[in-house]
Order: C-alpha cells, then sequence, then structure tokens
C-alpha cells in the first residue's frame, strides 16, 4: 500500500510546491508608521506588541529575540530560517522577533509595519495555513487594536500592502523550466495576473538552485480567501508546466538531461571547494531526479536532499561545525568535506535509471 | 636509475614545452604570389612544386592530399594534425599537401605562399628542428629557384613573413599562469620583445585548456639561429615562471588546486556530454597534476594524457568511433563515453597527493 502510494505521488511530482507560507502586515491603530516614529514611540510600540504576544498560545512559549541584544550570527541564523528579514537586522534598536516551538510561526516587530505575522508549513497547504494564522492574528487582536479603515481594510506603512495585509506564497523547485528556457515567459505571464515569481530568497534575489516562490501582488479588493485560493490555483499550474518540461527534456534530450544530473552527484562528491549557489544547484538537479524517479529513494530521499539544501546555508553550516569566525574560503572547504561525505553516502552507489 | 632521472624530470617540470615546430615560407622566381596569380598560373606552381618535393629524400614517399579531391573529413583530420592550415582547406582549387611518414613534416603548396614547409618535434627542441628542416630547404632549393632577394632575403606574400620567412614556435602548457591571472600581463611583455604568445590553436583563437604558442613575431634582419636561440630562451622563461605560479599555487591555496584537479577527474568520469573545450581544460588540469607529481604515474601518465588531448579532437574521435557524420550533441556524447572509460582507467583509484 505504501509503496504504491509513493508511485503514484512520484507520477504527480507532488514534490514541486516545497512549502507554503502566509504573512500578515498589522499596525497599531494611534501610533505613527515605524518609519515615522520616534526611537522612544517605537520602543513603546515594541513593549505592547510583545506584551500582547506573549498572552497568546502559539507564542507564550516561543523563543523571543531582541535584535539588538542577539549576536550577528543569530540574526544570520533567523535570516537563513526565513522567520525574520534582512530589514529586521539593519538598524536593530527597538526591534524584535517570536519565532514559535515548532519553528513554523514567527513575528517581526518593527520592520517596515509594527507587527508582522508569518506562518509556513511543507507542501502545498496554503489553505490550513490561513485557518491557522487567522486565528492566530484573532487571538493577537484581543489584546491590540490594529489600524483599519472600513473601506481600505488594514493600513499598512507601504501602499502595496493595504487592505487584506496578506502576502500568500509558495515555494516551487522549476529545474526544467528554468533548463528549456520558459522562465522569463513565465514571471512576465503570472505578473500580468496581479502575481509574482521571485527568485528563492525573497525581493531582488536571483533564483538560487531554480527555486522560485509565487506570491500575490494584490492585496486590496480581494479577499484573504480568494488570494489563497488564487495562488493556489497557480502553484498547480507551474507544477504542471513544470512536470510537462520534465517529460519533454526526458523524452528529446536524455543525454542533457542525464549529464546535468550525473555531473551535480560528480561535483559534490569529489569537490574540494563550494559555494551556497553552485551546491544548493547541484543538490536542486539531484532533486529533480529524485522527484522524477530516476533514482530509487522515494519521498526519503527528497526529504533528505531538502535537508542538505537548508544545511549548507552559510550560517548553518558553521553552527554545524562549530565554527562561529571563518573566511569564505574556509566556509566553502567545509561545506564541500561536508557534501563529499553526505552525497557519496546518499548517491555514491545509486545507478541513474533512463 | 631510469626512476631517479624521472623523479628529476618531474622537478624540473621539463613538459612544460609539449611541442616544437618551425616553418619556413618560400615562393618561386618568376611567378605572382598566389593571392595575385590565375588559376593557371596556381597550377603550374602546385605541379613544380609538387615534382621538386617528390624528388626530395624526405617527401618521396610522403602522403600527398590534393586539397580539392580529399573529402572534408580528411581535411579536418589534416587541420586538428596541423599538418594544414585553415587558409589551405578554403578554395581547394590548386592546393595541396604533404605530409611525411611520421607525420612531422608536412608541406602546403598555395597557401598564403607558393609553398611552406614545416617540422615539428616533441619538447623543446628548435636547434634540432632547425638543422632538420635547413637541409630540407636546401634539398627542395636543389630543384627550384626561390624569390630571394640579397638585400630583403626571402621575399614573401605578406611583408610580415620577408626576410628569413622562418616562423619558430613551442607550444607551452601553462594552466597555473591562467589559473593566477598572470597570462595577459606576459602576453603583453613578450609582444614588447617581438614576440607573440597565442591561444594553441593559432592564429585569433583563444587558449584552449592552457595551451599557448610562443613564437617570433620578427622574420627581417634576424637570422635563423638567433631566432631559435630567442624563442627557446623566452620558452624556458615562461617555463619557469609556469613552475614558479604552480609551487605558490602549491603553498598558498592548496585548496584552490587540489578542487580543480578532483573537479576535472570528478566531471571527465561522470560527464554524458561534454565538448572539446572543456574536455581539453579539464585534461589540461590533471596533465599539470601529473607533471607536478600529485599524481603517480610519471612521464607514462603525462604521455597517455597528452594522447587523450588529441585523440579528443573532433574528426580523430568520429574517426576512433568510425562515425564520419554525425551533430554537436552526438560527438559530445561519445566524447563523453569515451572520456568515462579511458579516465576512470588511468584515474578512477589514484589519489591526489598533497
Amino acid at each position: 500500500m505504501q509503496i504504491s502510494d509513493k508511485i503514484i505521488r512520484r507520477k504527480k511530482n507532488s514534490r514541486i510546491a516545497i512549502t507554503s507560507r502566509i504573512r500578515l502586515a498589522r499596525n497599531l491603530a494611534g501610533h505613527k508608521f515605524a518609519n515615522a516614529a520616534s526611537l522612544d514611540e517605537m520602543r513603546e510600540i515594541l513593549r505592547v506588541c510583545a506584551d500582547a504576544l506573549g498572552k497568546t498560545k502559539k507564542f507564550k512559549n516561543a523563543a523571543y529575540f531582541n535584535m539588538s541584544e542577539i549576536s550577528d550570527f543569530s540574526r544570520e541564523l533567523l535570516l537563513e530560517d526565513r522567520a525574520i528579514s534582512r530589514e529586521l537586522t539593519e538598524n536593530t534598536e527597538a526591534k524584535a522577533a517570536f519565532v514559535s516551538k515548532d519553528k513554523r510561526t514567527s513575528a517581526m516587530i518593527n520592520e517596515e509595519d509594527h507587527l508582522r505575522i508569518q506562518t509556513m508549513s511543507e507542501g502545498l497547504s496554503l489553505a490550513s495555513i490561513w485557518r491557522s494564522i487567522n486565528l492566530l492574528d484573532d487571538a493577537i487582536e484581543e489584546h491590540l487594536e490594529f489600524a483599519f479603515s472600513s473601506s481600505y481594510g488594514y493600513l499598512t506603512a507601504c501602499p502595496t500592502n493595504v487592505g487584506t495585509g496578506m502576502r500568500a506564497s509558495v515555494m516551487l523547485h522549476l529545474p526544467a523550466l528554468v533548463m528549456s528556457e520558459q522562465m522569463d515567459k513565465i514571471v512576465r505571464g503570472v505578473n500580468q495576473l496581479g502575481m509574482v515569481v521571485r527568485g528563492a530568497n525573497g525581493e531582488g534575489s536571483d533564483s538560487y538552485g531554480s527555486f522560485f516562490q509565487l506570491s500575490n501582488q494584490q492585496t486590496l479588493g480581494i479577499s484573504e480567501g480568494d488570494i489563497v485560493k488564487k495562488i493556489t490555483r497557480f502553484a498547480k499550474k507551474l507544477s504542471e508546466f513544470e512536470v510537462n518540461a520534465r517529460q519533454k527534456l526526458r523524452q528529446e534530450n536524455p543525454a542533457v538531461l542525464a549529464d546535468k544530473i550525473e555531473r551535480a552527484r560528480a561535483v559534490l562528491c569529489a569537490c574540494r571547494l563550494v559555494d551556497t549557489a553552485e551546491a544548493t544547484m547541484c543538490l536542486s538537479h539531484l532533486r529533480m531526479a529524485a522527484d522524477m524517479g530516476l533514482f530509487e529513494g522515494g519521498d526519503a530521499l527528497i526529504d533528505k536532499l531538502d535537508k542538505l539544501i537548508l544545511q549548507i546555508r552559510p550560517s548553518h553550516l558553521q553552527e554545524f561545525f562549530n565554527v562561529f569566525k571563518c573566511s569564505a574560503l574556509e566556509r566553502d572547504e567545509m561545506r564541500a568535506k561536508f557534501l563529499n561525505k553526505e552525497v557519496s553516502a546518499l548517491f555514491g552507489k545509486k545507478k541513474l535509471s533512463k
């Protein structure tokens, strides 16, 4: 039963959508937005928000990080976990974050808005995330009054977030669409439909190992439920495009496909230096092969690869090796050593099927 | 005895100079240069030259190729062997080539000049090549009258060859100078001294796997013996620079060096597609490692790598597989298969020493 289940999932390539995420932007009524507030007012906002969050079930036992008190290294770890944004790590005065025990839910205080809360989960799961973050939002609202206009909805520091204050996003793994050079066309098409496709590392970043984030642009004049439905529908659409591109690649250019996969394995097993971008790209090719069933191993293999992709991020890698200060070259050497061992163990003897 | 000999050669890195070559440009007195001659006159020149060459000991039993009678494929093989130039393969009418049995000496008729003869040999051997090609030149001159001016020397179609009509060149393997980004400086310096450094494939080509050709620019107002001495001296100088760059790399960036070598081996053993340029670059890195003694195997290993570098050229590879027509992709696939097998056999289990 379980095995045939796995085969069905493999055929459906259900693992193209890796994670889903929703964040809500909120601001306190009666206070200036963070970018206009004095430091004293920001401190007051921090106190009020932290107090309210601490009263919710989700954040009662959560980790609390005062941005100006923790180390650069700790901030980088939170950043790599996507629990906080780059903006929260700059000018750290009167800024803080909560991260829930399961690390799936976090809150930022005095980022662009007074309060931003987010929840993420595996796979394509926006509907269930929406239910859970909506409950959290209600729980927080019991202790705070948010800036809200009956004609516009939630008011935010940047007009692009006014209304729902919601950004729903899905991380998609689209290596075959990248290889067949279809991403530019897709990015343009998605834009015209009021959504955005960005590189995995968020705003302004390039794609990293063919991981892309699909999210809504529109927050005004559309309900939260409709945003969730729209992004879910298009995440499925892009997954289908990716499946088709993989099938086409397999049928029309099997040598090109096999070459990419075999080189990825060879480089990860043999390199002595490798940076995050290249390592992620190689792991991305192996992930695609695993998801296409070209290697035996099924979901467990994909889970292991997803874990490696997270483990090789600079600060997480250094934490693993207990090295809190090192040069980029030394880190690339550690990453190579780590991957040589892990990828050889996972793939060393696996045969690539046709 | 033999082993210690090898160690000494390894330390001297005597294999940086791979081949030496001298060519002489000559034209018949009383005839227009090839670029100005009518087709009838070119045919007459071809007849006279071929007749004279056939009378010399060197070319009596040589292979003779009438350029307009042989196949495109045969022309490509001769080109890859550097027995003829690209120019001789274009507008093939009334053009021909002789190639000696040992393939070291060849002659082109009606290329830029009526007659161009060349000899090549392994290592840094310009002095002995000069003795041998000078004898051949004398032998040909017994049957032909060359255009010669007592004030200028040999007259040639292009003024840059007037005088000795000689180009002496040495093929050098300079990967460490490329890696440490010193080649631009060297190319400029060598130019100022009346010499040229070019990519391995001659005029206009980029460097190919870090193989470079050092040759004289000046042909007028300098004797043949002095050209030979000058190029020999500078080939030794560049070899020294390369040895120093290798030592520096080994001392200062051992991980960078090991990374390049291990990646080269991994790619050649695992790729499913590889073009000539990338394959040559990878073999070049392994050749450097072998020449530095980082792999066991000594001269025999270097000889084998030098042979592989020649075998993977497009037409030679197709000849090996008996495939006389194929797409570039099919050829890249053949090359990958060939190298997977050969490089795995040579390096699969070899450990890289520090």
